[in-house]
């Protein structure tokens, strides 16, 4: 019962994840009422992040240039290449602000269910990466699940005949974690990636 | 850490309803992922939606063109008149499907903490309507909440010297609820509004 246009937009944001159709009608409607300038500028937006980004040619990155600006940054170690699954893991870890080396992000992390094998990770052009720009040290820092694990468990392997070292991200406890609120495998995890004191 | 363009998207979607920075990052980035159809597709649909949406002249619902197809519907009687807070309210009640009136949409509900007073609601425009075309009863259906209450007190007040029959809604326990987890204020109002079987 909405005109063509709103209804045009709402099957539009509903095809966002985890927007559903209500959802998609709040914001539609909240769109509706929005000053011109902003549903505008929500539109500019769109268009300009196809127009401009790009994955970078080195790490695959997002990127507006290429190569991007932290594979081309000097001040940063080129033999420490960590190793994360998406654009907003390494946001994540950027954010943090400790790490001072390059990145490779992969297409994901397998997950033979939604068809992502070995092939559809872009291990190949890490290898080059790894082989060609002098790397010394990967830290693989995929995420704690079961398709993060698999995925360390690749690189690991693929990795091994280039003879860089290979480390993984430490696990434990989370600061600020509580342990009466923790799972057992992270508390086993932590027992086990004990350290002196 | 993303490129400007994704900055400039995270933004802007930031500024929709019930999405926070976490959640414009994700929708922004599946967005860079989409293929450029879907997000081309949205950004039209938003261009379009502040072209060819306006509110209809005679109910203030969003229409296409004006008057809206409600308002010209000749198969709708034009005796009946009911009012609704906003266009999705006008949605629900037209997905119903037993209510085969007219509308009018007011622009919301008192709310004078919001800045919403009597003068916000084009109660003008609905007082010149039921004036105009021959409205003999006004169903108001405002919602079941304070700022819903009040404005059905300032409509029936507003309507009274017009003469013409004023309703409202009825209130009760939903269809499909649970005696057990119905709120106090709904069960009275259920015990209130009882009909002889």
């Amino acid at each position: 019962m909405y005109p063509r246009a709103v209804e045009a937009l709402i099957a539009s944001l509903s095809r966002l994840p985890g927007v559903g159709r209500k959802t998609a009608e709040r914001l539609a409607l909240h769109l509706v009422r929005a000053s011109a300038e902003e549903a505008r500028g929500l539109a500019a937006a769109l268009t300009a992040v196809k127009e401009q980004v790009r994955a970078c040619s080195l790490c695959r990155n997002l990127a507006d240039r290429d190569p991007c600006s932290i594979c081309t940054d000097p001040n940063r170690d080129g033999g420490l290449l960590c190793i994360v699954e998406s654009p907003a893991d390494l946001a994540a870890l950027e954010a943090a602000g400790s790490f001072r080396g390059r990145y490779f992000v992969l297409a994901g992390a397998l997950s033979p269910l939604d068809g992502v094998g070995p092939d559809n990770l872009h291990l190949d052009e890490l290898l080059i990466r790894v082989k060609q720009s002098g790397v010394r040290e990967v830290i693989i820092a995929t995420n704690p699940t079961v398709e993060g694990e698999a995925t360390a468990d690749l690189l690991a392997r693929s990795l091994e005949p280039s003879g860089v070292s290979i480390t993984r991200l430490g696990y434990g406890m989370p600061v600020g974690g509580d342990l009466k609120y923790m799972d057992g495998l992270t508390l086993a995890r932590s027992l086990a990636s004990r350290k002196k004191v």
